[in-house]
């Protein structure tokens, strides 16, 4: 007898109620950089509040039309698996969406939009998924700084490493508005109503 | 009208069939470090045969008691999620069957045993994970200059930053028949039968 058998036949994140209605209300596209940043801070809020994870959140953008290809928020708390960052729910999504590992199999990589800048391990995930620029709004440092999470072993060349890759990378739209984000989150640590896990 | 309501509500990976019965018949109890490592380019070999993904797998092992948490194998072309390396696999098998996001959370975080270096990926989804220890046989620049995967951007002193989060790292046992699982996965690249995508 061999306890394996009791294991899982699969893992996965299934998306909250709550979230899957704040999808609903987005619009189809977000031509405006500025809209999208306010979207993912308006969306790590909420995942805050609703403790399903980290103020995180994310959009999968089509460069061509700024249609929303795919949505994601931190979901470490509410799936259990610490791999759920906003990043990689997103691209999980938009991967199942468009039933494709690589989303520049069809022409030019779609833009990854962030609240903040991704951790080490979202970092790989955006290289492997066909992901072809990256925007985030707060540096990695600065997340650190004001809430407690660790990013991991990033590399200080990071940039570059995303350059070679083909990945434009764009920086510090609507920091301030961003901060704010990550500063309501520590203080609800501080106060026991929020959750710091392992990363960032 | 918006399509992003033809959106997902989830995404995951479900574990093929021949996976499951290479599982069955796994023992319970794996203490013997040369036999993890047999186990995983054993498994590795198999995924590649099975076209399902690269020549990769991993063990979450109970550092107690030798009992395996958890196996995974890369299944980025079964899946479609080009995050479900090897790696990411075990670790969600191993969070979705204990329920916890921290798999240190209940005490010691378990080995994590892998044929292969992680990739940048990989390496911070370790940290996420509660992992305690880490033991791979084949270094990543081997793996890139054997198979033509990309490791990522892993940061030189990638070995210190584990270390500095408490994960010891034991690398090279069975380091030549190790190899020899890459090389093959190479030729089937090269006649054709076997695929080469995004990372490793």
């Amino acid at each position: 007898m061999n306890n394996i058998h009791q294991q899982p036949t699969g893992y996965g994140v299934e998306l909250p109620k709550w979230f899957l209605d704040a999808r609903d209300v987005l619009p189809q596209r977000l031509p405006d950089p500025e809209e999208r940043i306010r979207t993912v801070n308006h969306l790590a809020t909420r995942t805050v509040a609703e403790g399903a994870g980290g103020p995180f959140a994310a959009l999968v953008i089509d460069r061509q039309d700024g249609d929303i290809i795919a949505a994601g928020v931190n979901l470490v708390l509410h799936s259990g698996l610490a791999s759920s960052h906003a990043e990689m729910v997103a691209l999980g999504i938009a991967q199942t969406r468009k039933r494709a590992w690589n989303l520049a199999a069809a022409g030019e990589g779609p833009l990854l939009v962030v609240n903040a800048q991704p951790c080490a391990m979202c970092l790989g995930a955006i290289i492997w998924s066909g992901i072809g620029a990256l925007e985030f709004s707060v540096e990695g440092v600065e997340v650190e700084r004001l809430t407690g999470f660790d990013e991991g072993p990033v590399p200080s060349n990071w940039r570059e490493q995303l350059k070679a890759r083909g990945i434009e990378v764009a920086t510090g739209r609507l920091r301030d508005e961003s901060l704010d984000v990550l500063r309501q989150f520590r203080d609800r640590v501080d106060d026991g109503s929020a959750t710091l896990y392992n990363g960032g």
